[in-house]
Parts: C-alpha cells; sequence; structure tokens
C-alpha cells in the first residue's frame, strides 16, 4: 500500500512481504542531567515490592552504597527486595536489620561475614544463591538472575551517567562487575559522591545505560575499600606452603617464558606470587601475562619486567590504584574475564592459579563458603571460574587448623568439584589428583607428593577429626556450579 | 525431589516452584588459536545461501575485505548473500560483478560510488537500504538486520580474537561500527593481516565474541584507507561559505566556554572547523569536547588547548591515527555515539554540527543519497544522527553547482527531514528555517538572512531550474529515519 508518510513523500508499507512503516516527524534530542539523590532516583526507577535490585562489592568492607539504598528503600516502605550483589562484607551489617524488618526477603549473591553467620541461624525464605564471578554474570545472561534495578557505585561519574570507579577519593579500580546489569536491567542508577565535569575522562558504564546519578555524600571509606582477604601472610608455615606452591609449578614445567598466572585473594595465595615473582628472576623468566586481582605484589612483578601484560578485574590496595591511574593496561571486565557462555576469556590460558580453602576432602572438592561449624561465611569469588580455566590449579592450605581437620573425608559445602582441582599443597606434603597422572610423572621425585588420604588421616590424628553436624531441615544457601545447575545445599546446623 | 548430583551431594530439584538442575560435572577449559584461512572461516561459520554477512567501512576505500570475502563466497558455490555493509566505496566496485553472477542480491548498508551507479540503473529484488550510522545500530538491536555472520576488518589481532584498528600497517582507527554486529551476530570473524602476540593491547572487538581470525595477505591498501570526503575545500567560494557558518555558530552564541561541535566529513564542514579553531583562539574560548569523525584539523584545536575533549568515532588521516596511538582519548562506538535507542550518547548534547548536502529544499529537507539526476551514489552516514542530536544543524552548501541547482522546491530523496535543519548556508546568504524564530531573533541584523524561497530563485534563475526526472516502476532504494520508519524511496530513473 502506498501512503504519503510526515516528510510529504509516497512510500511504501510493505515490500516482498515485510511490513514497513512510514516517517511519521523527527524531533531534536537533547539531554539534561541526570544527577539527583538516591531517594528520587529509586522513586522514578519506580521501586516496588518484591524488586530485585543488583549491586557491585567493589568497595568491600568500606562499602556506604548498600546499606543507603537499603536504607532508602526502607524510607520508601519497600518490601521483599531480593538482593543480588556480587558480595558483601562485615560492613553491611545493618542487612541484618533490613532482614528482619522485612525490607529484604531474599538474596542471590556472595556473603561474607556477620550476614552471613545470622543468615545461617536464621534462614531465608528462599536459600542464599552463591555463584562465582562468572557465574553470576551468565546467570544475569540466562534470566536467571533479573536485575530491576542495577544500583552501581562508582568513584567518580559526570551529569549524564558514564562512570569509573579509577579516579576520585574513594577510587576502588576500574568497575568490573557490573556491565551485564547494566544491559540487563529495567533501570540502572549510579550512586556517585564525586560528580565531575563532561566528558568523564574513564568510562567502565557510559550513559547510554544509565537512568539516573544519585549523588551521596560519601559512597564508602577509603581505609576500608582496600582490605580484607588482601594481605600477605607472614606465618612461617603458611609461607612455607606458599614455597611448596612455585616448586610444585615448576616441576611440572610451567615456569617459563609465555607463562600466564593468576593468585586467589588469601594470605597464601599472594605469598605465592611473592615467591613466583622471585622465581621468574631466579630462571630469568618473562611471563605473558597476570590475571586477576592486581595488588602491589602483581605491579611488582610488572616493574621488575617479568610479567609482559596485566588483564586485571578488581584492584586489590592503594598502590595498585595508583599504578592503573598511570599506565591503565589491560582492565577486564568480567564477562571478558570469566563468562562461561562466552567464546573465550582471559582465564581460559591460565597456566596456574593458586587458590584457598576452608576445607577439601579426599576427592579434591573444595570448600571456601563454609566454616566445619556449618555457617556460611564466605563468597565464591573467581575460585570455581579459575579452577576451571587453569591447566593447574592448586590450592593452599594447612592439613588443620587449631582443632579442625582442613583435610577431610567431605567437605561440608562442595564450592569447587574435585573434577577441576589438580593439586592440594599443604604443609605436610602435596597431594596431586590422581586424575593427572601426567602431573604426577612430571613431580614424581622432586617433591614430597603424598596420598590425600594420609594427609586427611594426618589431620584427624592431630585434631581427632571433624565435628559431626546435625541439621535442621531448612536451607540456608545453595552453591551453583558457574553453569547454573545445583552443586551442593547449605543446610541449617541444629543449635 | 531429592536427588543425588555428579559430585555425591544430594539437591533439591526444586524450590519454591523454580526447577534446578543437579550440577553434572565439571570439566576443564582452554582454549585453542583462532587463526585459519578466511575459507575454512566461512565454512565452519556455516555460510549458506541467503546468509546476511555484514561488514564495516573503516577501511574506507583502501578495502580487501568486502571483496576478499564475497570471492570465496563465490568460491564455496554461495548464492544470494545481503550484505549489511556499514558502507562501501568504489574499491567495491567488484560487488558489481558479484550481484551479476547471483553471489549478492540484496544490500542493506550504505553505498557511495560505482555499485550506487550500477544498482541506480539495475535495481536488486529489493531496494537497497540506507540508514544512518545510528539507525543501522539500532536496527540490528530491534533485529531489522540480523547479521549470520559479522566479517571484521582489523589491523591487528591476537590469535584468541581481541581485535583492533589502532595498530598495524593498515591501522585505521578504532573499531567502531561492529560491537553490535557482534553482539548479535550468530557468528563472528575477525579478518586481519596481522597476527599479533597474544594479548593484543587495545581490544574494540574482544575475544568473548570471536570465532575465528581468518589471517590474509593484505586488509586493505594504507594510501586509499584515508581518503575520499575527509579533504578540506580550497574553492574560495565555499571556504566562504564556511566561513559564514561559523559566523552563524557566534552570532547563536554558541562559540563560549564548554561548547560542544562536530563537522561532518565534506570539504566545506572541513573549513568550518578550521575557522572555528581560528575563532576560539581569537575569542579566547575553550570548548569542552569535539565529537565525530577525528581529523588533523581536530587534533590541532586540541593541542592548542581550545578543545579540551576529544570524542571521536571514525579517523580520517594517518595524523589522527598516530595522534590516537599515543593519547587514546575518548574513542565512542557508533551506540555511545548515535544509538538513538540508548539512555544517553555523546551527539545529544551538540551545541553546533556543520553537513554537507547534494540538494536542500525549501522545507529544508536535506538529500545526501542521490544525486539530482536520480543516482544513489552515496551513504547517510552521521548526517541523520548528528542534525536531530545538535541545538544547530548547519547545512553548508552553494545554491548551484554548475547547471543544477542545489536549493530547489523539493530534494530528489530526504535524507534528512527539515524538522531537525535549523539553518542552511549558501554562498548567497543564510537561510534559517522558520521553526527557529528564537535563533533567527538571535542572529538577525548581524548577518546575511535570506528567506529559503529566495535562494532556491537564485538557484532557478541562474540554471533554468532542476531536470525532470521521470520514473520507472521499479525501486532503486529507501531511506530511513533512524527510528526504522520510511523516510524515502528512491526509484529508477526512465534511461
Amino acid at each position: 500500500m502506498k501512503i504519503e508518510n510526515s516528510a510529504g513523500r509516497i512510500v511504501e508499507t510493505e515490500i516482498a512481504g515485510e511490513t514497513l512503516k512510514p516517517f511519521a516527524g523527527a524531533k531534536k534530542y537533547s539531554y539534561s542531567s541526570k544527577v539527583t539523590d538516591l531517594k528520587y532516583a529509586l522513586k522514578k526507577c519506580d521501586i516496588k515490592d518484591g524488586d530485585t535490585l543488583s549491586f557491585h562489592h567493589q568497595l568491600r568492607n568500606g562499602d556506604y552504597v548498600i546499606n543507603q539504598t537499603l536504607a532508602v528503600a526502607r524510607d520508601l516502605g519497600i518490601k521483599n527486595i531480593r538482593m543480588a550483589q556480587t558480595a558483601m562484607f562485615n560492613v553491611c551489617e545493618p542487612v541484618i536489620d533490613f532482614i528482619k524488618e522485612g525490607v529484604v526477603n531474599r538474596i542471590e549473591g556472595s556473603i561474607n561475614g556477620v550476614v552471613g553467620d545470622y543468615i545461617s541461624k536464621n534462614p531465608l525464605i528462599y536459600p542464599v544463591v552463591l555463584r562465582s564471578h562468572g557465574g553470576r554474570w551468565s546467570a544475569v545472561k540466562r534470566g536467571e538472575i533479573h536485575p530491576d534495578i542495577a544500583v552501581i557505585a562508582a568513584s567518580a561519574a559526570d551529569e549524564r551517567g558514564n562512570a569509573t570507579g579509577i579516579i576520585g577519593d574513594s577510587a576502588f579500580g576500574p568497575i568490573s562487575y557490573s556491565q551485564v546489569d547494566v544491559m540487563y536491567a529495567d533501570h540502572v542508577i549510579i550512586v556517585t559522591d564525586n560528580v565531575v565535569e563532561y566528558p568523564l575522562k574513564f568510562q567502565e558504564i557510559q550513559e547510554r545505560h544509565v537512568d539516573y546519578v544519585a549523588q551521596v555524600d560519601k559512597i564508602g571509606d577509603p581505609k576500608n575499600i582496600m582490605s580484607g582477604t588482601t594481605k600477605i601472610t607472614e606465618d612461617p608455615m603458611k609461607l612455607h606452603i606458599a614455597h611448596d606452591c612455585v616448586d610444585l609449578m615448576d616441576a611440572a614445567g610451567l615456569i617459563k617464558d609465555g607463562m600466564i598466572f593468576q593468585s586467589g585473594a588469601g594470605g597464601i595465595s599472594l605469598a605465592a606470587m611473592k615467591y613466583l615473582g622471585e622465581r621468574l628472576e631466579e630462571k630469568d623468566v618473562v611471563a605473558s601475562t597476570a590475571t586477576g586481582g592486581l595488588t602491589k605484589l602483581i605491579c611488582d612483578i610488572y616493574q621488575a619486567g617479568r610479567v609482559k601484560n596485566v588483564y586485571y578485574s578488581q584492584v586489590f590496595d592503594d598502590y595498585s590504584v595508583k599504578f592503573i591511574q598511570n599506565d591503565l593496561g589491560l582492565p577486564a571486565d568480567i564477562g571478558h574475564y570469566a563468562d562461561p557462555t562466552s567464546k573465550g576469556r582471559t582465564i581460559d590460558g591460565l597456566d596456574t592459579v593458586v587458590l584457598g580453602a576452608t576445607e577439601v576432602d579426599i576427592n579434591f572438592n573444595v570448600n571456601v563458603n563454609t566454616h566445619s561449624d556449618g555457617r556460611m561465611l564466605h563468597g565464591i569469588g573467581g575460585h570455581q571460574d579459575t579452577a576451571a580455566g587453569s591447566s593447574l590449579c592448586i590450592i593452599a592450605c594447612p592439613v588443620f587448623r587449631k582443632t579442625n581437620p582442613i583435610v577431610r573425608e567431605k567437605v561440608t559445602t562442595i564450592t569447587t568439584p574435585g573434577d577441576v582441582v589438580d593439586a592440594i599443597v599443604t604443609n605436610e606434603g602435596i597431594a596431586i589428583n590422581p586424575k593427572r597422572q601426567d602431573l604426577i610423572e612430571k613431580v614424581k621425585g622432586k617433591l614430597n607428593i603424598v596420598p590425600i588420604e594420609d594427609l586427611k588421616n594426618m589431620a584427624y590424628e592431630e585434631t581427632g577429626g571433624p565435628q559431626e553436624l546435625e541439621f535442621e531441615d531448612k536451607l540456608v544457601g545453595m552453591t551453583r556450579w558457574f553453569d547454573g545447575t545445583v552443586l551442593d545445599l547449605i543446610w541449617k546446623v541444629k543449635e
């Protein structure tokens, strides 16, 4: 059909079976400042009972944004918020009150510390869902998590909504977790204490995705932003374990030009990076790439010319924040880093990663989420992702802590299944997954290799064996594998 | 239901009405090189008759990738390809043969030059669809264009598929057009003549989206990559028009600290940038931001300290390529720049833009696509986008060219409707859209403002009026407004 459009032209409404809409007029586009306060922003984003609110955790234990947002939700009379934070720390203790008051009733995301302790004793109506970094990213893509409102802390933003975590008093490194949220959320609010001149120089989040910029007094406490599990150990026993991790990499033939490596954020893992830096120097090796969280240890290796590239998805200390302000390197958002549904990730080529554990078992399963008393006190982080992405996944831990066997028959909760764990390095020797006969052949005779059962037995002899837990028929949480499947359930312990 | 998963844990298959899948095993992730040749890549991407293949045009008149890809498709016996290039230039003359041979039968994308001329005389089975930069981006988002295979030229790529246009012998500036293609295409092939060590330092396209890296001898001819409509005019009459454009901005009160501006790629528009730089200097004004295509002219203004920021979506000359290699500034992909479905774009704050025209009419409609003889010889580029995004859209053109009236009763084809065109600056005076009474009030008495009808009359007197065209009932192409509606149809001229 021919029709006259609003420009006065005769156009067709169908060509070759395809329906076409006639031009109906053009208007000028403009913009207005998106800066407002958090209350107005949440109201304009149509916050309502039962909404899913997503947050990132890059302000770590210095985060003020989660608490402030929930307090405003409470003031607005909102109930039954589903939190979809990437993680939360002790600073989020007020979440306990928000739960008690009915403001929050479901949580999908990692929890560290007191809130986890509370929920372990007072389960929510639906178990807390624990996912890895890559698992959460893909869960948003798959629609398992649908943020009604993504609330994103930024240490600087301009009035149009371009936002960063790289500069400003509350700088925490590039925003890395929220890119998938802004693509899938119905509404997006940037929360910042630092509105700067347009256009912002760093733009991990761009205005195209942003509805409002909520200005607050402080997004966090800078001295607690860089903290937590990011300090190197000083315990000689743990340092010894760290050193053995590097010996294992070396014996496995991985310490060579072009190697790609990562460390987790735990004290032993970080110490291993220090020793790895020294080993690279001794052997005159230049690694290709470090991935994961950026620390001064990694910056040092880079500046010594012992690793050519640094891919980083988080920044863990002040030194590193200043470092990237001068030399951005290769920031990798979590999708680039670990999305298991993508066609290629920075961690897929990892030669080795050193990770921690609260428990490991004789099937090489690893627990990082619960303590042996059953309490859910930690998130997953990139544990699963890097274990599966690495050729040599090393778990570093003592065989026991105080009266608690760390190596045991069965972990309390499976975070990362033994299928993807290659070696467990302890203060009493190194256990290698029997699936890795190739690795056993390689390192045999060079290192103190012991059967995992022997380590378990030592632990049981020293401690009298594990505390037996009795559970109630109430779910506290669940761990999911990064493909979305249910790996394990966390039950409430009988008091 | 309780079930034992493959990690030996008893898990629920349903909680609170939500179905859950039990863990079914974990495997190691790895990677292998994606580098191959173009033929293998196309085969592995399951190329078949009727597929839509998308390309960007950033190699401009030096592009070898479109021709090479279609030649391989022909060798594979493929028919009826729908091309979805962002633009093509004279270098793509072989496309005429591919059309004749049935390899290509539909084109959705801008065409410049000989292929447009051919199609104007030999229409395809479906009209060529011409969209603006932002219109094309949103068309891919909306599904109007669905690339089966996105074929993306890169001047450097690593074996995992990270890709850039910033470095290498065939550098053409950051890849800016293809981000939306890689998100929506079924398959993605990077085509490069420069496979570099992993990880590539610039990554406009990341491995997460890439299936194959097709290595070819040359992606293009560097000396023709930077060419075409990107040379400043030397014609005194046109320089005069350019100067008047800047006078108009000035009279409108736009040349002040914080201004945001852009030029199109035509000779007069570029000259206007030169004069604008001088005016900024004279008035001691510091602009906020330049957007659009980067040229030495803009780099000069930036280096003189007369514009604080440079947002760029294309790079038009060698000088600018080297410039950004040292100071990346603010590259903006086309989504950031002009996606009309986004929540904010770099062009939404444009104070002014200077654009060209092949024709304008008394309703301020602008034609850049067809010549007055009816031939479809040019693409839309960012014309529509910046016209609508700017407070003052200036069209710069002479009132006539040789025997052809440029200002006329009715443009041959509407590219950009008069609704969003504010002023037409010619060698015989400036016509201001009567809708802009505010602007007329502001500049009255300062400039030679003339009614558009007078300009038309002058043009008709000098030329004897426009050539009358007779059309056949065959469609050559259509222009769409960036919201997807049909703005105008391009009919075959009777021979």
